[in-house]
């Protein structure tokens, strides 16, 4: 089992680690000052649970990879996030419509990993999954603000969906990992997670006056390495040139 | 005289390193095809630029540094390029402006510099000199195109000109070590060049219509490496990671 677990905890730590890194690309640019303070923590948080999962998937792995090694030394290919967190910002709306449509799958994916059969991954969960409600909280919140707000801003909401839906269904579309996973007791069982996940979105983007055009599952191949977006290259270039100039560097 | 002229190798390869990389990231992303190909062409003339003036400051500096290594490894406070080929790519009609304020520039210094004292530079600079006169060509034609124009061109010309004119003074205000290497006949006089950069753009400017607002010194600390604007940074990381995470990395 140690090979798929170290598969599973890449897929978790590095799409709360690319988000994240997203996330605080916002920093010092948000519309308004809390929201720029909000969206700062939001990505410390992810980062933070990156560090957990990451340092959980070296021990498991067993070659002596620290988190920091595998967030900073390991290339595009050897990535595991789903392709909705690699996508860019966009205006405001369109980074809230993305956390929110992750937030939602988060929060439920915790809640099952909350009840796993390995302890390890059961005890990262319970701390995980406090914060993780509360960034799902606050993300419909918004979506519902800005989905059923002005003619602008209920356009754009509208947009951000059209754009990041079809990323949707990689999360909720089990592979062989995930079904091996669940069948371990190790994760959930994907397709349970999506029939609830397509419940709770639904009724949040019904309130935000919001309508679902697209296919969910049209682009895929993040979480099983096969195909990044051209996006990811950049944010690593970004992330890593430190680590990758100083190998080592602490402060 | 070694290690003037090693700073002001550095300082000519600089300059071309990092607007042929801004030049770069253009690629795919212009408003028509032949300008697509036209930036893309320019861009690679400016780094084959920097290939030949790192390589011999490498030879200059005697430390077995070859142009790659002083490209690829150097950090933002051992470059030493101008502000103004720093920034940001903008619209279209930005990125013209700036390519122009540079050629005029770039033009005159490498009609100076060949008749160097110092036989590698001359040569260097005949080479440079057919090229960049060409791009000097292209570049003024369609800012005289663009400014004199319609209403929405010749209002982006003048936005890009209010933006960019303050990063102009740094290419042509000469610190003691512009003046060392005019003093001994390896690089042209400042002064002198200055004046005719003066008298050359503002022919330009004037014919595209536009109006020099603001004033030409207001941005330095580029060729002297003292304060680089935070826009070099992402530059670096982006031009950087391949050689960082795969050192020595052929193919």
């Amino acid at each position: 089992m140690a090979e798929p677990l170290f598969q599973f905890l890449l897929r978790m730590g590095d799409n709360t680690l690319v988000l994240g890194h997203r996330v605080s690309e916002w920093c010092g640019h948000a519309p308004v000052l809390e929201e720029d303070i909000a969206l700062a923590n939001t990505a410390l948080d992810l980062i933070g649970l990156s560090l957990m999962w990451l340092g959980l998937a070296g021990e498991v792995e067993g070659q002596g990879r620290s988190a920091d090694d595998l967030a900073m030394l390991r290339d595009a290919w050897d990535f595991r996030n789903v392709l909705l967190v690699e996508q860019p910002n966009g205006d405001f709306g369109q980074t809230i419509l993305r956390q929110y449509l992750f937030d939602a799958w988060h929060d439920l994916m915790l809640a099952g990993l909350r009840d796993s059969t390995e302890p390890r991954v059961a005890e990262i969960a319970e701390k995980a999954s406090k914060e993780v409600r509360y960034h799902l909280e606050r993300s419909a919140e918004t979506v519902i603000g800005l989905g059923d707000g002005t003619d602008e801003s209920h356009a754009r909401m509208q947009a951000a969906l059209d754009l990041l839906w079809p990323f949707v269904g990689e999360m909720l579309a089990p592979d062989d990992l995930d079904r091996a996973l669940a069948a371990a007791g190790v994760a959930p069982d994907l397709e349970v997670l999506a029939s609830a996940y397509h419940q709770t979105v639904r009724t949040v983007i019904t309130d935000a006056t919001l309508e679902i055009h697209a296919d969910p599952l049209a682009h895929s191949g993040g979480k099983s390495g096969t195909r990044h977006s051209e996006h990811l290259g950049h944010i690593l270039s970004q992330m890593q040139w430190l680590q990758r100039a100083y190998p080592g560097a602490t402060w």
